[in-house]
């Protein structure tokens, strides 16, 4: 197996501590690949990064017009929330919009992210549930879908239900690979994740960023969806997150979504660009530092735009005391390799 | 520089989801180096995971001896702890016999791991101090050595105070190499750490492991140090940790001490080997998994008590619904690296 390059480096002091490898993949909205820094051709699973995608079904069905789903209920759609308390309330308010309960969520149960969250759910003698689940908004979503559908809700995270074979169809159709059952994964929340190439997300996400390569339904629905996370970047992650960070700056010049296991997408609609990450160890710290240069540099920002991007370039490591004792860094090659996207101001 | 091998791998459904790279040295009680995995003459910072190192001037420079810490007292010097109620008491009690209070502590405040701790202090109106910091107990042994050495305790956490330079002179002496300036961070409480080869700290823990190579004083001193470890578990990190689940079920066989950023440090005295591990990326998770199959192979344990340490040299990954969606895994180079330690059953 070819060894991916260092992407990330976390410092302390005079010395490099940790070291995170991985592999990027940028593609325009012809489908070209035009950066490729590591293996890029190996299967991924993309997690909670292609949650745009897995949305599209609800938004280019017809079910979040036919529910009046607000657009901060589109975004939460897309969303891996904290479980604050309008995360909460919007996902109820999507299932009431469908006609059911929480109780059909098939997520599992998840306390809040943020201490403050859990501390004022016990303090009101409220178990953590499946509301509070990062991803209820996702499956309140696909449940809507399936009630549009005309079909039995219950079992609606299963491989073979009817709506998990239309959000496989869908994200087949947009990375333009099959998604087959020896790529197959569970996810945390229990639906289906399907491996396939950085190159493929990429691809997939390309065409999130220009609305190119798809029917004009298809087009529509994606510019709904890139319109409603840029007007709900709250309703995408939530307090201190960095998708939400990145996107309330950058409002609708970058869609960026996190997964599990440092998967990051982004869809950069300015110079029309997809870009999918993975970080090898699947760390969070290290995906999010990748993605936040590849925004900086290819996302068509303008130069002070990008500049007001360096704490989440190189963001400062910090002791319990509050003192500065290193930073963490895109390294060399991966900078390299995004200076020479065409894209960049 | 050289790559490291792929030492820890994560499974998802058919496919290795992550992978985490890393070095891992052991040394015998001669000071060999029996098992070379990696690049393990690079320097490392061990944080937290020399705490036993650091605590040996509290025990064979007498201060421990003169206020009369228990042996709770000595493992809670030695510890990252959760900030539960007992590690909060230990502490408190540390300070009183040196005749301070928590005030004198320089490791800034942190609330406790656990969130049950945290409510429990919430409802009590108590914010989160440095006296819950993981790092407490190390903190009050180092304030009571100060007192012992009857300098003034302020500072006792810059480079240049006369406990951090005993507490480097030791580490020196254990490791076999001069800690220098150009080496040195700064830690996640605020005291300097010190980088070194993997193979100078698995040196040092080998000492630790057989009292061999040291003066007669040292090894009456690694000894108790030993013995309050593998009485008090629970005193080294807490509950649900690996460190305290370890050494609960393996008794005096094995003294293992978790550090920042995936190192990890073992003593087995039955076969006098000591260990040092450094994961590439800083993964947790893969620190664990490698030092809990260096554990069952190396440190001399029976073949059923290796064997009942499969939960922890090959954890599941659950995901929210409970479901198993994959596993966490010593790789193959690395496995077959451990399997020829002469130290195993």
């Amino acid at each position: 197996m070819a060894v991916n390059p260092i992407v990330v480096e976390v410092t302390r002091g005079p010395l490099v501590e940790s070291r995170h490898r991985g592999a990027l993949s940028i593609a325009d909205s012809d489908g070209r690949i035009v950066l490729s820094l590591g293996d890029t051709t190996a299967p991924v699973f993309p997690r909670s990064a292609v949650k745009p995608l897995q949305a599209l079904p609800l938004v280019e069905g017809g079910a979040a017009r036919a529910f009046g789903f607000t657009d901060a209920e589109i975004a939460l759609a897309c969303s891996s929330h904290n479980g604050e308390p309008v995360h909460v309330e919007t996902a109820r308010s999507m299932l009431a919009k469908a006609g059911l309960t929480e109780d059909y969520l098939e997520c599992g149960p998840q306390p809040p992210a943020r201490d403050e969250d859990r501390f004022a759910l016990r303090e009101a003698g409220i178990a953590p549930g499946r509301i509070h689940n990062n991803c209820s908004g996702k499956h309140a979503g696909m449940l809507a879908v399936a009630c549009f559908m005309g079909v039995d809700p219950r079992g609606y995270s299963s491989a073979n239900h009817p709506v998990q074979q239309r959000v496989r169809q869908v994200m087949e159709e947009m990375a333009g690979v099959p998604l087959t059952a020896d790529h197959c994964g569970i996810d945390g929340c229990s639906i289906p994740t399907w491996a396939a190439p950085l190159d493929s997300w990429a691809g997939a996400f390309a065409k999130v960023a220009s609305g190119r390569g798809v029917d004009a339904g298809r087009a529509g629905a994606l510019a709904h969806l890139r319109s409603a996370a840029a007007n709900h970047p709250f309703m995408i992650a939530g307090t201190g997150r960095f998708c939400t960070i990145l996107m309330d700056r950058l409002g609708a010049s970058a869609f960026v979504k996190t997964g599990a296991e440092g998967v990051y997408c982004a869809a950069f609609p300015g110079p029309g660009l997809g870009v999918a990450l993975k970080v090898d160890d699947g760390g969070t710290r290290a995906a999010e530092c990748l993605m936040a240069a590849a925004t900086a540099e290819c996302a068509g920002l303008s130069a002070d735009q990008s500049a007001a991007l360096s704490d989440l370039v190189q963001p400062s490591v910090k002791n319990r005391v509050g003192i500065v004792v290193g930073d963490i860094r895109v390294a060399a090659e991966a900078r390299a390799g995004l200076a020479t996207i065409p894209g960049r101001p």
